[in-house]
């Protein structure tokens, strides 16, 4: 067997150079005359990754310097509730732009904290778009607007901040570090790293000022939150009011030392629109392909589409994945075929896939 | 440099032969053609190393058929609110027995959600000891009892559970799968991976029956639980309500083959009480030695001690790192030195500290 093109959702591709460097860290990292996963988080060594993976993650972004980096447990899913409990007081008004199951599910968990409200909603179309920038009425009293940045299952993508003056909390997870993006313009950005930012079981959570202000006084107006879901708390011990998962944050920090030498996310964005466009060009080249999302709202992370002929589907997966393309089968939610094509992901792969689509289609069609 | 015997309480030394079968699974599991890493927690290869955690769990510990096994993110110190907003009504009595820093954390959480209470304590002779097992006196309200078998910090351990009819919930972080215990006894069992399971960011969780059912219907008196804190949630979902630490999974799932492998947990236990008896032996040798916990409550796993001579301690854990002994500071609650004697730790490891143990009082006693 060797390495197939792996187009997975998530926990997805990464890098071979990270791999090799994490193969490498297992027996002995650094002059620890241990391996990575079995230092104590407080010790100098391991100290020194949390340093540099949130200066990594903070030079790629481009964090302002005032802004707090965590790195926690939980996932985006965590998040969710998490988000609300430490930046709405109770029963304050915080608005959501419903764009798919991750933003339905974070709406639900601020539910439980707060009158959180769907103020836009694109589930009447199958989740086919997202709003255009200045199309969400938020209401007045909101704190706060919570938008999801791409959708991993439906394939579509905010290519812009929504246009208003509240302050804005994004899920990032499916397409943090594959753009440039306005950090300051939010007060809370999160992303479940096992997408572009290494393996699944750290959560990376960027806050403004304002946010961690908030988390203080929100606290104490709800009695004192849960230590460990308490963003004040966390900032204070650095992530490690216990102990963080260790051998993720490495990983993260070494995915991030990678994309700094791919020259960082200007290069990474122009890489991943390109071969982007090529994938959507040959799904728009005929009515063979039938892609999912509407062409203003496509994401350059994750391609959905399906067959006009859909009883192909099945095929098309199985034939693709004996060529070395793997985990094309798109969720259950959507069906057809999902290509998630995220930074690790080799250019080669994405025209394999396109060159495999032209030969399915001459076969086929 | 080399591999040193690492005596750190924990992200802890592993097994060798696991280390070397991750490296081997970062680049390509199995016939996945992709690294452990890199594939979807829904998809068979990965369901498949779930069943087998489970599985080796429960056949490790002897977990009843009925019970449920998680492993869930957040360490045990999420656990600690967790279990008081699952296993207790609002204001329900909660009792607690005080034998160190995470026994009073865990306190701390409880009292957020339930009215909970130490009902003992040693924090007036500095966590030196746990109770007898009958010693405890529980209140006639209370809905169960918690209690923390071993105490990293302060190097206690009890070696059975409290006499008592209460229903037990128990932190084994530390020493779990050190030495057969009586799963069915207990409601919950719960225990960060990093000492004897694999890395940190796994932390794993046994149910009763009684605790899951407990848990819906302390979820309808609470009006819902967060999604992310439910355990029936959880346990719905396979510890898959949202994606887990994948990596983590995979590598516990190795060391508890390795445990198996070992010939499971009492040849684990009679191998681990033999050398802590080597090493109290040599404590109990003379007066240059001071040991912290009381003789009937002394771990087998974290050995803490001091020096007569207090200004030794320092050169003591110097000169040892020099000799390949490392991470013998105690912790700064206690000072001193603290050996931790987890089960990947070799046999040889524990020699050779004695041995320099023997040479150092010679040099300075």
């Amino acid at each position: 067997m060797s390495r197939a093109y792996n187009f997975s959702a998530g926990p997805g591709t990464l890098p071979e150079p990270v791999l090799a460097a994490l193969q490498e860290a297992l027996l002995e990292f650094s002059t620890c005359r241990a391996g990575i996963m079995e230092i104590s988080h407080r010790s100098k060594p391991f100290e020194g990754v949390l340093a540099s993976a949130k200066a990594r993650l903070s030079r790629v972004l481009g964090v302002p310097a005032d802004y707090s980096v965590l790195f926690l447990q939980g996932g985006a899913s965590l998040q969710f509730y998490q988000l609300a409990l430490n930046l709405a007081l109770p029963g304050e008004a915080t608005d959501f732009i419903d764009t798919g199951t991750w933003a339905s599910k974070a709406l639900a968990e601020a539910k439980r904290v707060s009158d959180a409200k769907a103020v836009w909603s694109s589930k009447g179309t199958t989740y086919d778009r997202v709003p255009a920038p200045g199309a969400v009425q938020f209401r007045d009293e909101a704190v706060w607007a919570h938008y999801t940045t791409n959708n991993t299952i439906y394939g579509t993508q905010s290519k812009a901040p929504p246009v208003t003056d509240k302050r804005l909390l994004a899920d990032m997870s499916s397409d943090i570090a594959s753009r440039p993006i306005d950090v300051a313009r939010h007060d809370l950005i999160y992303a479940g790293a096992q997408k572009n930012l290494g393996p699944s079981g750290v959560v990376a959570v960027i806050l403004s000022p304002w946010a961690v202000e908030r988390s203080k006084a929100v606290g104490k107006a709800r009695g004192g939150l849960p230590s460990m879901l308490d963003y004040a708390v966390a900032v204070e011990n650095d992530s490690m009011y216990n102990t963080p998962n260790t051998f993720g944050i490495f990983a993260l920090e070494q995915v991030l030392a990678w994309v700094e030498g791919q020259g960082g996310l200007p290069a990474i964005a122009a890489r991943v629109q390109a071969r982007a466009d090529r994938l959507y060009a040959q799904l728009d080249s005929s009515n063979f392909w039938q892609p999912h999302a509407q062409p203003d709202s496509r994401s350059s992370m994750n391609v959905t589409f399906r067959l006009q002929n859909s009883d192909l589907e099945g095929t098309f997966v199985k034939e693709a994945d004996a060529a070395g393309l793997m985990e094309l089968k798109g969720h259950r939610s959507v069906g057809g075929m999902r290509a998630s094509l995220y930074n690790a992901l080799p250019d080669e792969a994405v025209d394999a896939l396109i060159d495999f689509m032209k030969a399915f289609e001459a076969k086929h069609g």
